[in-house]
């Protein structure tokens, strides 16, 4: 794993090295699990990092614009991005302070977002972004007028520059440690979703959809 | 809420403003209520988003380095980053596409992060650091020595601008659309944790410690 080859030194992992993964089939497993993504861009050399909900299409991450308004106004034709996603899976507790960890899977794109103008494509982005988020639920609502696909907006951004990290299974001790008389182990951490709180004016016969009682992101990841 | 003021032009939400607050005890619970922060940084023009620990202390930000080696390079005295940490509380589902929304709670903080340089400061920050994290822990393991400390960064950033944005509760349709048939409500969403997982090497005697038996944020976020 550690000899894998950085696409770019721009997206080659510099700490714990050996944790980077620059294939296409991780950093898609990721990104088909995650829904929440952190877009970062730069305004007048200052940094800001949005959060925002994003689905993947093949070599392509569709993004919502809703949140990156002031991104949004500083864009000309596009503008230099980097979209993190990061999972998190446990809290890896070691026999010492400086060997503790936390057991994600992360990835970072690097590129140029570019707005997705065409309304028609537009529709589609916004199709299939919400069917990566919850898929199902675009059958079930009434879908955008003209109106509101213009205050809509959706950012296209290449797979190209990319990168993985990823920290699995127990902790690492140094040997001498492990004589160390403390407990230790991983404290699983995983997003999990409650039972679904019907809306106060919720119209009679209306029962609970069978992708939102069998909502996973599990399931999400193995869409194709 | 609508008519707080921001800090600053740069910590002014943007988009839909009536869900922006700018006041410390929105932004400190939120703060202490997550351990996972993304940093964003400017390197040559081009922004890095990466993802680590983080704990609050008082009116600073204490951030793990151990992800940041990209952005400690590039650091003389200080660097311009932004601070963003997101907590999922929910998918709201809509009777329409355009209105439907994600509950969460974040918060963006804006300026100058330094390095924790002085050794003894840095045992404190790291000490501070994690206990927000896993409070109780840091007592049961072997403290960092000399070397570990010198080999382990943390970063100081304080929390002078910022924003917290916060939506909660059902979902808002269009008058009309209340009689277009389809389930609408709240699909909760929150960070759980599983059963500890022992190692594998662990002592005999050793038990899962209180700390993480009764694990919850929201424990931590009501720490001092």
């Amino acid at each position: 794993m550690s000899e894998a080859q950085a696409p770019s030194a721009r997206t080659r992992v510099v700490r714990e090295a050996h944790r980077a993964l620059y294939d296409r089939d991780t950093a898609y497993r990721i990104l088909d699990e995650g829904f929440l993504c952190h877009v970062g861009f730069t305004v007048d050399g200052q940094p800001f990092v949005i959060p925002t909900l994003y689905g993947r299409k093949d070599d392509t991450l569709l993004i919502h614009g809703s949140a990156a308004s002031r991104m949004l106004r500083h864009m000309k034709e596009s503008l230099p991005v980097c979209v993190t996603v990061t999972l998190v899976d446990g809290f890896v507790l070691a026999r010492s302070i400086f060997n503790q960890s936390m057991n994600y899977r992360s990835v970072v794109v690097l590129g140029k977002a570019a707005l997705v103008d065409d309304p028609a494509q537009k529709l589609e982005a916004l199709h299939l972004l919400s069917e990566r988020v919850i898929p199902g639920r675009w059958a079930d609502v009434r879908q955008p007028n003209e109106r509101e696909l213009k205050q809509t907006s959706v950012l296209r951004l290449p797979i190209e520059e990319f990168s993985s990290k990823v920290r699995t299974g127990p902790a690492i001790d140094d040997e001498e440690d492990y004589s160390f008389p403390t407990w230790a182990g991983v404290l699983p951490l995983a997003m999990e979703t409650g039972e679904p709180i019907a809306d106060e004016r919720l119209l009679e016969g209306q029962k609970v959809p069978e992708y939102l009682r069998n909502y996973s992101r599990m399931h999400s990841a193995k869409m194709p």
